[in-house]
């Protein structure tokens, strides 16, 4: 029924579909409900109900000269039930119509023709809800002379036990299988096809893949994705835990709890955020702040802290913030000249800006920890090549960042902090820790860089449960690593690098490549100073999990499903991060300064990509410790989020809020 | 300990490391042992022992003016505990003596100087062992002046009771997750970013992923993977369940039982092998076949029915052979002048050429059915575009092979067949079903017809799954599905065809690309005639879990790791399969025929490959039925064939052999 349904649907509204520029996300029809039809809900779980009428002057969808009715009408019901209107079901006053226009492109043709397609429209917002009883509810608004567009929702069943008090969430930034595989290939070593060590996340007893899809595309953003894995719905490219509208405004969109803070909100518990990347990025900012407009930073920022004054619930602030992105936290015009550091330290937080300053932290207290200005650097650049560390720029904006802590070291702390205030408190704690390099370094084709960001999450995984285990804490803690996103990337061979740069020609230097049997063996695990190469490292520096050397003659033959002009010579990048394509006045072209001694290949991207793109292969899901067999199986990425609840126990039958201690 | 002794190994011997072309797989010192070192078996599994002593009489191993020591012994014994020698061990007579030479590379250079080393080699086989005792072995080869070879090997313990009495073990060739993820894409319709309806593999209950890499490089053929999966031992590509020796021969060398040859040999079980590959080819092969040369057809034909004789244990025949490949039977001077199907049918065999005739064969007597020479036609070509089929040839070599099944129609015959056996015999069956095809187009870079297959492979599990049922099986039935290894492959968006083929340049047609957000959503479930496009299929003639069209407007865009020179037009090809990359005097070039309404794309394999190769990545392992929650997490590709028989306990204390009746 809802199959034929749907097609009836399609056929009224097909331009929605296809790669078409959509006129609303999540809205096939011109009456717009968000959350929209399919979504699940936590019981108890905050959000906002945003309805939109809209009425297109032109183009395909052309409504009463693009006149929305003003008579419309939100009902709301467990299905079956009677519906009612959505105000007195809530519980409110009706919420003010708001009345405003946009304009959208139907397709390239418009776009290159410049025609838009104007659109007026009509909406209204409900802020602050929940839904307490589990089971299935229709939403039905009734717009523009009687048409229907109907929500279905679930409310997800109660727990019935808690599983776990902690929950560590480790994201790989863009981490696919096959940069796994490749990374165990670098890190460990096979006899005769047995790997005489692995990776940690190959021993999860929980094992499963997600589906990291959109809401109203296939290839997703981090933003959205990681709302999907945090809040349990799915969003729009650039949408943390808020529902794009119409209104092309970051602000105001309706937006969904996340479980960070279901936990915090219930249990008054201890959370915590980690990140490599500047930490206005999008997967941190996805674990408790709210805006269709992932760029955002000054937003994001004051969230951290203070959550959303006015039409949400109140948000004491994170517990502890590590990362780099000093940049947000400096008076800016964009943050209203504030101090971000002052800020955060006049509200008691103890600041940082060195390895030596984290480490130095007293654990009982909330702690702000800023490293860098842009990205903490690689764990390349600060183990193998910590020259090019003259090149990291400090908080304050100095060259030459080398007190730099690294995933593990970020980690542990955060673990000791929120450890000890959680036990002086009676609570439990959330970590999010994100290995948040491996996407950047895969967006610009970096792949060395990229598999030492996978390998310390590897490492960081291990150090983790064996410190969970020194501070008592691991029977309680569920460990959960996964993905947000994929980069369509594989090893197929081997190059002879020394053979390709002694080739003259393009086509010459091909033929370095050895596939199949000619891929031999991993040569990252042999000591260099037997082979033919002035660049030796043995023995190796970081023990065990990590290459021997990252400059052997033999490296792995790689490639992307999508690039730009880039060229390849496959050998380490040791002087800087790749740059493989540069912007010329027609679009971006082969920087011929990188990778300057391989051959040349042309992209398959739009020429005003500069950089390699998001994928759609299903990411994996590795899970450790109390609860780790709910993930299990092939799982679509707002799953996530409803297995940790459930591990948790965050299901609740009526508004609850603890007293959160500072 | 073991890490230590291994990197001295190293230092000795470093050029057998890398892509360098190695002197004999598995053989890292001048003394092989084969099966070698980390070698784990079955208890009671069957296999060949072989030693080779070489000595290269120049390159950067050359050892005593290339002469080797004839003085060279062979201990093996449990560890810890006495070693004897291995005659006595095994209670043979001693083997004689085999010398000869070989040459090989040692690296590009070498090979682009024609300068070879030179290796003489003594050598000894032991035949058709078994080990009964579940423990640690040592077997240590002495030569060469006291130098030595230590393998250790391992048994594996018995099952502590039998799970299954049947299993299908299902291979998707060359089925990356990626491609699933692709095929869940272009075959099921999500409404806000949930599927309304999965892949049936989404649902199982046992998942897992596997590394597919092989005994002595990190990529491996559909021979030797297929080789892993079967007998649980890796081999050297090309090699079916047989370790390359130095010989440069197909056969004698060392072999390995399958543990479809041990349910056979102990139960008298039905064995059967379906493909759509041309059936001599590399996965149906390894089922029971032994040979380090894949190419070896007629051989493996033979092997089919009448197994190794002299050396090896009997073997009776497959129950049923259903696929491709009449080429191989008719008479040819390769396989004596003699028609195999005169002789299959000789031996009782029910022969048939056509879907009718498969469907036609009494459920009661063994079958052979060959539909096609090369492949079966693909899924896409038999069900949307039939008139390609005016090009497949039929077992007699007529043109138009219009009688074709498909994979589903021969499996759930195979089914029937089997189960109708052994319930008389009151046994139980295996089955190999391979959707061999997935790989073939994606060699070819046909992505159309290679997720045709992947979808034609899930509906043949969903359906097996439902006859399984109906037949009362599926209490008793391990399902496995994997496969063999992986393509780099990956979806990264969509692409507006119409506005691609508009363009008058290759850069301007890349501008059809829609990444993140204009990836919208997926068009192939979208009813064509509301789209703006003349080839309209509605409502689907293949009902649920095939895409309503194969030919929308906005289809993906995609991409490969490695690829020949080729263009992309990103539009299904509707005439023929795809032939990307064409030959000249130097190598191979973009067809100018392939794609030509697309822009090109310049390669990184090397110029004299015509088609992508094999990745690296895992690649999933999906399990229904009794023993499913053994095949959870990450496992090694030989792990799958222990699970199996662990579930079918073919694990023995003794030498079994069963009666097998016809």
């Amino acid at each position: 029924m809802v199959y034929s349904v749907l097609l009836l649907g399609a056929l009224v509204a097909a331009p929605a579909f296809g790669q078409t520029f959509r006129r609303t996300a999540a809205c096939p029809k011109l009456g717009c409900v968000f959350p929209p039809d399919q979504t699940d809900f936590i019981a108890g779980q905050t959000f906002d109900l945003r309805i939109e009428v809209q009425a297109p002057v032109n183009g395909s969808e052309a409504y009463n000269n693009g006149q929305p009715d003003n008579n419309f009408s939100l009902k709301i019901g467990g299905q079956g039930g009677n519906l009612v209107d959505a105000s007195e079901f809530f519980g409110l006053t009706d919420p003010t119509v708001e009345k405003y226009n946009f304009t959208y492109y139907e397709d390239l043709f418009a776009e290159e023709a410049h025609a838009p397609t104007p659109v007026n429209v009509l909406a209204k917002s409900y802020r602050n809800l929940q839904l307490h009883n589990p089971g299935t509810y229709d939403v039905v608004l009734t717009y523009n002379n009687g048409d229907t567009t109907t929500a279905t929702w679930t409310v997800a069943p109660l727990a019935e036990s808690k599983k776990a008090k902690n929950v560590i969430f480790f994201v790989g930034d863009g981490m696919a299988s096959s940069m796994l595989s490749a990374a165990r290939l670098l890190g460990h070593k096979t006899i005769n096809g047995k790997y005489q060590s692995k990776l940690k996340v190959d021993e999860a007893p929980g094992f499963g893949a997600q589906m990291t899809h959109s809401l109203d595309s296939f290839i997703t953003d981090s933003a959205n994705s990681a709302s999907a894995l945090f809040s349990g719905k799915k969003m729009t490219v650039n949408g943390l835990n808020a529902y794009t509208d119409s209104t092309g405004k970051g602000v105001g969109n309706a937006k969904v709890e996340t479980i960070f803070e279901m936990f915090r909100r219930i249990e008054g518990g201890q959370v915590g955020v980690v990140s490599k990347a500047y930490i206005a990025d999008a997967t941190p900012a996805a674990v408790c702040t709210h805006t269709s407009q992932r760029s955002q930073y000054a937003a994001i920022i004051d969230q951290y802290l203070s959550g959303i004054a006015g039409n949400w619930f109140p948000w004491a602030g994170l517990d502890l913030l590590f990362g780099g992105g000093a940049e947000n936290f400096l008076p800016t015009s964009a943050n209203g000249n504030i101090s971000q550091f002052d800020r955060w330290g006049s509200e008691g937080y103890q600041v940082g800006y060195t390895k030596t300053e984290l480490e130095a932290f007293d654990n009982a207290q909330r702690a702000l920890a800023i490293f860098t200005q842009g990205n903490i650097s690689t764990w390349l650049d600060k183990n193998i090549y910590p020259d090019t560390l003259d090149l990291a720029i400090t908080p304050q904006g100095e060259r030459g960042a080398y007190d730099q802590p690294g995933l593990k070291d970020m980690t542990l702390k955060a673990i000791d902090i929120l450890h000890t205030r959680a036990k002086e408190r009676n609570t439990g704690f959330m970590l999010m820790s994100e290995a948040a390099l491996i996407d950047k370094e895969m967006h610009v084709l970096d792949i060395d860089r990229a598999l030492g960001e996978v390998l310390e999450l590897d490492d960081t995984v291990r150090a983790t449960l064996e410190h969970l285990e020194e501070i008592g804490e691991l029977e309680d803690t569920l460990v959960v690593i996964t993905a947000d996103h994929a980069h369509g990337f594989d090893v197929f061979g081997s190059t002879d690098t020394k053979f390709l740069q002694e080739q003259n020609s393009d086509r010459a230097k091909r033929g370095a490549v050895g596939t199949y049997l000619n891929s031999g063996l991993s040569a990252y695990q042999v000591p260099q100073d037997v082979l033919a190469n002035n660049h030796t490292i043995f023995p190796s520096p970081q023990g065990d999990g990590f290459p021997v050397t990252w400059d052997p003659r033999y490296t792995i033959a790689h490639g992307w499903a999508a690039t730009p002009d880039h060229r390849e010579d496959y050998a380490v990048n040791k002087d800087h991060e790749r740059l493989p394509a540069v912007k010329n006045t027609t679009g971006y072209f082969f920087n011929p300064e990188d990778n300057n001694r391989g051959f040349a290949m042309t992209g398959n991207l739009g020429t005003g990509e500069a950089q390699g793109v998001h994928s759609l292969v299903d990411v994996p899901v590795y899970a450790f410790g109390p609860g780790h067999e709910l993930f299990r199986g092939v799982m679509n990425s707002p799953d996530l989020a409803f297995k940790v609840a459930l591990a948790l126990d965050l299901g609740r039958s009526s508004n609850v809020t603890a007293g959160y201690k500072k």
